[in-house]
């Protein structure tokens, strides 16, 4: 099972990033990495889905203003996020006169809208072109589990959903900074997994396998990188790719690994269980944290395996197991 | 608000298509096109989210079965379909070891999954790309409307969510036979219609505009066009259509235009309101019957505009209105 990796020869560039989020990540240790902090995770609207269409407009809107380009500008905003039908990316971008392409890539989906975009600017079909994700945590609590007003419980190896959005717009770019040199779009891995409060066990065999394809097709090894970084397996899942590629493919990537589900929120001191999910995930935390390093070189070399649990709450509840992704983009500075 | 024609130089060219459909489908005027035809819609299945699941998988089977390439020879399956989470898609996916991009665009899937692969193709991102989607009347009724069971009445300008999935494998060919040299993704419209039994009203105007804005940038007419083929605006926003480009933009299609859902089914006998829909619906009619007639030089060149209202059951209930959209993608046939 192994992915294929794409070399983009004419260096897409990261133009601009941005990102939003409410309480929650705004009281965790990347506080002030973000662009937009909400007091609370109402964001102003009247419903919560609408409160994370609201996030995603308002970083799609915060990555043009700090590109300094318009919509027309931009030859497609790919967007996904965790609810029914993509609503809150839907009703976001319906704020924009910009073609759109809807995703559905659970957690992996900013990876995947990053490797699309990149595609999209390496071929020459845009000059540039966006790429979004969304989710909120209550609106995906509603969804996916139960509605926070019954006040259930929480599992241990559950993940708190980031309330947050983050938009990249990519392009050509005279003098490239941050570029996407590879990518690697994933293969479906079913690790069997039918506990809907334990994604990162289902997610962490399809991470494995792809990092593995990866490095393997590539030629590289994990310490090549600065960093490989996971959105997000949280802190059980994290164990278990490490595990999974030291004991199985003798990969270790202990060194270089972290996961964005871990950045995003302390998880000894906030109560998060495992660490943050949700496509506003890695979202926020590559829009801001990280490539605020990359842009001051204390990252050169990223590897971003966006991991995404393809779960339906529907046929979870006829028995099926949990299908998992992990889509591949390697960051690269220019020197 | 116009979208952006992009040209593919490299002849992306269509090399299989298949497709599967249920009964009310194989009761139709395509009744002899289709590759696969089963005798009641419950496919073998013990829930209607796996029959639909089943159809991809034996379309996407079929399909490949018919180029004869293998799963390994495929870049990427672009799928999509009408359920939750993609949850048709990721299941049929699942069964192949190919990567996969999941995509929402209601609909417009067909069209724009066909447009995504023939970009990655174009791009020499990957020598073949695959594009399958899927409805079932079954499935959708239950999570758009109501369950069957209930026995409710439909509206006279509701249309009939296709049992049926097609796929397509686009590549690129030593001797082309149908091409792929145009696209144009979509902008969202919305016309602000909230009757979600009105798919047709909310979907006509942004095929209007996408098809009025892909003949203004190519400097092309209705008549250069052997067919422009909707796909599914259905009875009611198929005489939206026309009448709303005629009437706002000069622009009279009458005698080239076709929908996909008024060739699926006949809506004069067949108990079917205002006619097909749903991602399978443009998928099914596409990949059998306009096919054949493009390698049989019955038609040489085909618009597709594939439709879709980028609606959510939830957010209509909260009192939105219903955002539309429209993928452009050409088939040429080449002599």
């Amino acid at each position: 099972m192994t992915g294929r990796v794409i070399e983009l020869k004419n260096k897409p560039s990261v133009i601009a990033s941005a990102s939003s989020v409410g309480k929650t990540e705004s009281e965790g240790p990347l506080k002030d990495e973000f662009d937009v902090v909400f007091p609370d995770d109402g964001i102003g609207q009247t419903s919560w889905e609408n409160a994370e269409s609201e996030l995603m407009f308002i970083s799609v809107s915060k990555c043009l203003e700090k590109s300094g380009l318009s919509e027309k500008d931009i030859g497609i905003i790919f967007a996904g996020d965790l609810i029914n039908q993509c609503t809150s990316s839907t009703y976001a971008i319906r704020g924009f006169n910009t073609p759109f392409g809807g995703l559905f890539g659970a957690c992996s989906t900013m990876a995947y809208s990053l490797a699309l975009s990149a595609l999209m600017v390496d071929g020459g079909y845009s000059d540039y072109a966006l790429a979004a994700t969304s989710s909120h945590f209550c609106s995906a609590e509603k969804q996916f589990r139960y509605p926070l007003e019954y006040g259930s419980q929480r599992a241990p190896a559950s993940q708190r959903t980031v309330t947050g959005s983050g938009a990249f717009i990519i392009g050509k770019s005279r003098r490239p900074d941050i570029i996407i040199p590879r990518v690697q779009f994933g293969i479906i891995t079913d690790a069997g997994i039918n506990d809907t409060s334990n994604m990162g066990a289902a997610m962490a065999p399809a991470a494995a396998e792809a990092i593995a394809s990866f490095l393997d097709s590539t030629g590289t090894k994990p310490t090549d990188y600065d960093l490989i970084l996971t959105g997000d397996l949280g802190k059980v899942g994290s164990d278990l790719l490490k595990d999974y590629l030291y004991s199985r493919k003798s990969i270790d990537i202990s060194e270089v690994h972290n996961d964005c589900g871990l950045m995003v929120y302390d998880i000894s001191s906030q109560d998060v269980d495992s660490g943050g999910s949700g496509c506003g995930c890695s979202a926020v935390v590559t829009a801001s944290y990280i490539m605020r390093l990359m842009r001051e070189r204390e990252l050169s070399k990223v590897l971003f395996a966006g991991t995404g649990a393809l779960m339906s709450p529907l046929i979870s509840l006829q028995g099926e197991t949990i299908p998992a992704i992990a889509h591949i983009v390697e960051f690269n500075t220019v020197r």
